[in-house]
Order: structure tokens, then sequence, then C-alpha cells
């Protein structure tokens, strides 16, 4: 794991956001921390639209293991703690966590996997990439 | 307007489709409109995806006016009822409504236009799709 | 019509605004209104949270009458414009726009009606509220 | 593992399903998930309005753990299986699997657990909601 201090991405709750149970849907946590990865590699230089179109790579999700812990609620700040845990030859492993008032809400180790943008097939994630990511990390 | 009867599409609300105030959140029903009008449109033996992929044709809402009358909730039958009310060049008018146990929930006149499917520019309803569309409405 | 500049908030799209046509989903844009309208409230110092669960006071949408007319894609950044267009007794007409990089995108005129958050009967807007939503337009 | 043939619900891919990369999103699949639950449950005889409304038990995911395998496109039929795994004192675990034509698309265990719909506490599964979920496993 990375010692670096997580990256923190805030979300306003909006009523699309919840429930008839007064919560934050369980399945848009997925978006929140898709929000706050997208984020933390724009922070990097890498915009996901020009890496689809230009580069033909796209991450993709491979694996998602999710613990729900607390609910949020309408107007609620989300705070999404990004960081990347381990970096492999076509696979980025994040640790993400989402916090409300610094308490734990949901937590999520989220693998992705760099993919052609047309064939979904994996690939190599590219030096010029790895570079930047393994310069994030430290 | 068509004097044929509408076609019914059916679709039960599930917790995803409600907000916190306990009610189907009012941007969904433009998804149960766009179900309604793709079932619709599959009964005449057009498939969305082929017709992309294929013909590079999309059809893309222009307009959308939608008057909402009373709330659905968790656990509802929605049922959908779709009929074309126009046939223009390049665009279809859609007249549609959302119904609970027969009582009125929402209500929209959906303007929908042929496009290219990579320019996104306009394009003239080809004959087989007219053909197809204009006995839907007898 | 108010003659005040309108509110603008900044939105991101994100893989989940978008759909396979590549563009942001149709729905979504009553989302991004939704954000513009609820950060236009937050800073006349109204949480809807609050005002659901103290007053029993919830805006809900009656009529929205939106215009499509370019798509945004992935990472754009979508300046939603918010303008109170009239109030009456129990409701408050919005314009809103949904620009980028100034051109615009979708255009919508959308009625909110004040409501019991229990019974989703009208309620007339109070005197308070409507102090506060009158010298917002001025 | 209950040996019993589990319960298929089918699902077809609208837009609203689709993301630019012209595949389901990934957070989508928890929705097609809880869709088969809720199915799973109402064939039970259980419809989770009434068990809100009427005995204050909402059942709240607690843990996810999905894995992505192929993608699903637009208008696909993804078949969503589920079978319950495991029946604890306020927890259910389900084993759920989304395929098209019979392959895999995605799999995940699902930990649900029985909640007080005000207070979201844990609360022990009623004898006879335990006696519906005993005898729908064998």
């Amino acid at each position: 794991m990375a010692t670096c201090s997580p990256a923190v991405f805030t979300i306003r709750v909006y009523y699309e956001d919840t429930d008839t149970g007064g919560v934050v849907y369980y399945a848009n946590y997925l978006k929140f921390f898709e929000r706050g990865r997208t984020e933390w590699l724009r922070t990097l230089g890498m915009d996901q639209y020009e890496l689809a179109t230009r580069e033909h790579v796209m991450f993709v999700v491979r694996h998602a293991n999710i613990t729900y812990h607390r609910p949020a609620r309408l107007d609620d700040n989300v705070d999404v703690h990004t960081v990347v845990a381990d970096i492999g030859a076509s696979t980025l492993l994040f640790a993400q966590e989402a916090r409300c008032d610094g308490r734990l809400l949901a937590k999520a180790d989220i693998q992705v996997c760099a993919v052609d943008s047309e064939t979904f097939k994996p690939i190599r994630i590219t030096p010029s990439i790895r570079n930047l990511l393994e310069k994030a990390r430290n």
C-alpha cells in the first residue's frame, strides 16, 4: 500500500442519488468511486476521453469489493478518498473510501484493467502512463 | 393523432427508480418513456443496436414536454402507453403516457430525430423505415 | 423574466452520464438541471433536506419542457444556468440552460410546486421563503 | 450452497444502461442484481414496499463482491440468476450471476441485512420470513 496521502474528491448528494429508503442508493457508490478515480487520473494529466479517442485505451473495472458501513443522505458532502494500492502489467488496484464528516460510509477495492477501446482486450499499460502512475504513488 | 390504440409496455418500479421523497425520481420517467418507444420500435422489427451499427441511424430526442400528475412508488407497475402522433421527413413525434392502475402519472410529447450515428446530423427517414412506421399507425 | 444574471453551476461529465451513442443520455440533463436549481436554492440559504425534514416542504417538478440542441461528451464541463422566471402562490418557474464552452446544449423551462412532504398536496410558499426568492430575483 | 436451481429474471438493456464505452456501465449490474433479488423475494410473496411500510423491515446491502467477465451491449437480454447461499440471524447471502446467451457477464456475492426501516439498525429475520426463505432453498 502506498504511504502517500490519498487524493480526496468531494461529492454533494442530490435527489438523483437517493432512494425511497431515505439514503444514497447502494449502486451509486460505484459512481462516486469512479468520479474519484477519474479526478485522480485527471490530476496526473490523464483525460479519459482523450485516452479513449487518441490512444484507444480504456480502463474498465474487472473486480469490485465493497463494504457498506453507514448510509449517506440528501445534501451530505461525501469525501471520496483514492489511493493506488498496486500497479500490474495491465491492471491498477485502487483502495477507495467514501466518508462524511470523517466517518466511514463505504470502502472498496476496485481493480481496473487497461483494454483496447475497440476490442476490450487487455493491453499493457504504456511506459508513459506507468511513469505517471508510479510517480503519483510516492 | 393516430386512431390506433396505443402500445402498452409495463415497467416495475425498483429502488433504483425512487428517491428520498418516497416516489419515482422525475428524470426516470424519461427512461420509462424511452423503454416504451424502444419496445414499440421492436414490435415493428426495428432493433436500435442494429440500426446504429449496420445502418448508422440513431433516433435522438430533440424535444420533450412532460407534465407530472401523480407520483409512483416502489413496487408499482407503470404502464407506458406509446402512440406515434406525427411522422416528418426526419422526425417522429410520440405521445406517451405513464399510468398506474389506470390513473395518469405523467404525460409527454417527445420529438425524436433520425441522425447519422457518427456525425449526429439529421437524415431523412428511409422509405423502408417510413413504411414500417406508417403501417403501425393504422 | 428577471434581469439579474443567472446563477451558474458547472458539472463534469462522467462515464455514468453518457450512453452508447457517445453522448450524455437525454434524461440526465434533468439531473443536471436539478443540481443547478438545488445549488441556486442553497446560495439563498435553503437546504432541501432541512426543508423536507423540519418544515415538511418539498419542491416537486410539475412540468418540464426541454429542447436539446447539441450533445455533450465524456469529460466535458457543462455549465448550468439558472434563472427564476416566475413565482406563483405555490409554484416557481425556472428557466435553465446547459452550455459547454458557451454553446447551448439544452434549454428547459421547469415548473416546480411546493408540496407537503407527507401528502404531496400543494401548499402556499411561506412568506419567509418567498422573501428569499424575491430578493434573489433582483 | 443450495442445490436448488436458481431463479432467473431477464432484463433488456436500454440506452440508459450503457455508457460511451459502448457497453453496460459497471454500476448498473448492481441495479440488475437488485432487480433479480427483488423478483426472487416477490415469488416468495414478499413485497418490499409492504415490508418497509407495514413491518418496518428493509433489506440493505452490507457487502458486494463483483467480478466482471464480459460486457453486455444495447438490446442484449441479460439473465440474472439468483440463489440464496446462506441465511444468518439478520443476513442473507445471495450468489448471483448475469448471463447473456448463456455466457457469463458478471458474478456477485451480495450480503444483505434486515434492518429497521427507521433506525437502520440490524434486526433478526422474523420466523415467518425465515420460513419462506428456508422453503425456497429446497
